[in-house]
């Protein structure tokens, strides 16, 4: 489990009491546990110490984790967070996103919000992409997730397995809902150029015509199988920008695609789309070097050169 | 066709006699020429001025484009270039290597070499997918280009036309390669962490066996439709790293593929591909702020937060 040889593990920090007292690589159900780091329930007993990077993962929120980050940065830690509201933060989050980058910046060290998405597959991959284009008129990003082989979390969190009235409760009671698309919307038209004024989302729920059966849960027809989220960049009311994700159990064609209208159009394609699970832990550990050797401040994947971090190299 | 309104072009240099002289949007072809923009056959009359930058194109051998590339950072210049030995040359030209990273750094300016390929979608892109891998095990991309619709001399470039006799003489004399494989191959090698021991490559024929005809010329069955090249970057008799480049043409089935093995396996298409010249150019403009913006020496794209220039963008 533990394969970056260049990293140590020095500590670990959680809210849950549960947790709290245990040995890290017991609770994570790593075969060479236990690990000798026992989880903390006092962010400053860890931080204090010689710890160069700190891997945050709490909430979605950037005011929920306001404190967290900055305590992370006033220890003179670098962040790789996957607070999807970090990932992009300037337009919903001004304010807050000059007093995080003003900290790291007096501290001397770096921090960036990521994951597969927002951060990565809907975001830096079009820009990326971009690169070989003269001229980009418009960018759209489509995503569908076959959440049936996902964990049962993300199984109920996409509502399967609700009636449609239950679904569009809880996207009322903000539990539905996946983050970081007005944020991939903002950073695509940033790096694009598409001057947007506006950005609008919305949230259905793809209804099954089907028996679906999960590891976990079934879903009847005419029953919620996912969620469907679109998120749209606007300019003068002309779409610029079009984020479209589907994550549903007992989805037939999962994959990632791009499209770049300009010249030349060019279409990029990932067949059966990027693992979320596996992803999201992937850029995080592999973005640990690049946030190291990062000029302090609050960084995005966008100017940032991702890549892979190899077993044996130094970080 | 000077569509980024942040740049000025205030020089153009060329060793051509028949191009010293006249206005580079004429020779250009640009419907807005001229452009007041005369070519010398002097750069030192061009670099002794306010040059921030000059894009760079005049050979694939870095040892023919030292002196210039030089001469371009010692007049604090810095440099795009187009030269496939410079994308990623480490392991061929060690030392020049050193000699231009160190100038560049005593002028405060940064030199990088790019393109399509290499720079970007057999090198580059790979790296980038890869940030959503936890573990590479080797990594292979495969590019067809349709050489049909290319300008003449690309389809010459290719064999397209040639006995397979006259084919493997001119690989024999030099003239026909796609230089740069080896490079990707390095720079795929080191950003993965993929220990190799030797770079192999072969140039073949691709036969055609059907009627081929092109805007400019016209291939028989037997004949030569293109180049078939394979790069391997092997550790210990095991390949690590497969590039496949086809540039024919009457190739049915354009497109860019990368396989990443690991967890989780992962695969990115681009249907149709990334247009060669349209690309290239737009690759080497797109990555001019920001070579400015890097910090000084000599960059690959592996290190470089790669992305689109937008049009009313500073750089």
């Amino acid at each position: 489990m533990r394969t970056k040889h260049a990293l140590e593990i020095v500590g670990a920090i959680d809210a849950d009491p549960a947790k709290i007292g245990k040995d890290l690589g017991e609770v994570a159900g790593d075969e060479a546990a236990p690990w000798g780091v026992a989880i903390s329930g006092d962010p400053r007993a860890v931080l204090d110490g010689h710890v160069d990077l700190v891997v945050h993962s709490t909430s979605s929120y950037l005011e929920h984790v306001k404190e967290q980050l900055l305590g992370c940065l006033e220890a003179g830690c670098c962040v790789v967070s996957t607070c999807e509201e970090l990932a992009y933060p300037f337009q919903k989050h001004t304010e807050l996103s000059a007093e995080l980058d003003n900290t790291a910046k007096e501290e001397g060290v770096a921090l960036v919000g990521t994951g597969v998405n927002p951060g990565f597959v809907m975001d830096k991959l079009v820009l990326t992409l971009a690169t070989a284009a003269q001229r980009v008129d418009s960018a759209r990003a489509m995503r569908i997730v076959n959440a049936s082989h996902r964990r049962l979390p993300l199984q109920k969190k996409v509502g399967a397995g609700m009636t449609p009235e239950e679904f569009h409760a809880q996207v009322a009671a903000g539990v539905i809902k996946h983050h970081g698309l007005p944020e991939s919307v903002a950073m695509v038209a940033d790096g694009l150029g598409l001057a947007i004024d506006d950005i609008t989302e919305s949230i259905e729920p793809v209804i099954t015509s089907e028996h679906v059966k999960t590891e976990f849960l079934e879903v009847a027809p005419g029953q919620v199988a996912g969620v469907h989220q679109i998120a749209r960049g606007m300019s003068a009311g002309k779409e610029k920008v079009f984020l479209e994700l589907k994550m549903y159990v007992g989805a037939k064609d999962p994959g990632d695609t791009i499209e770049l209208e300009g010249e030349p159009r060019l279409v990029l394609t990932i067949p059966g789309g990027t693992h979320g699970d596996l992803a999201t832990a992937a850029v995080v550990v592999n973005t640990i070097p690049i946030i190291l050797a990062a000029p302090a401040g609050l960084r995005t994947t966008r100017d940032l050169a991702l890549g892979f971090f190899p077993p044996n190299a130094e970080p």
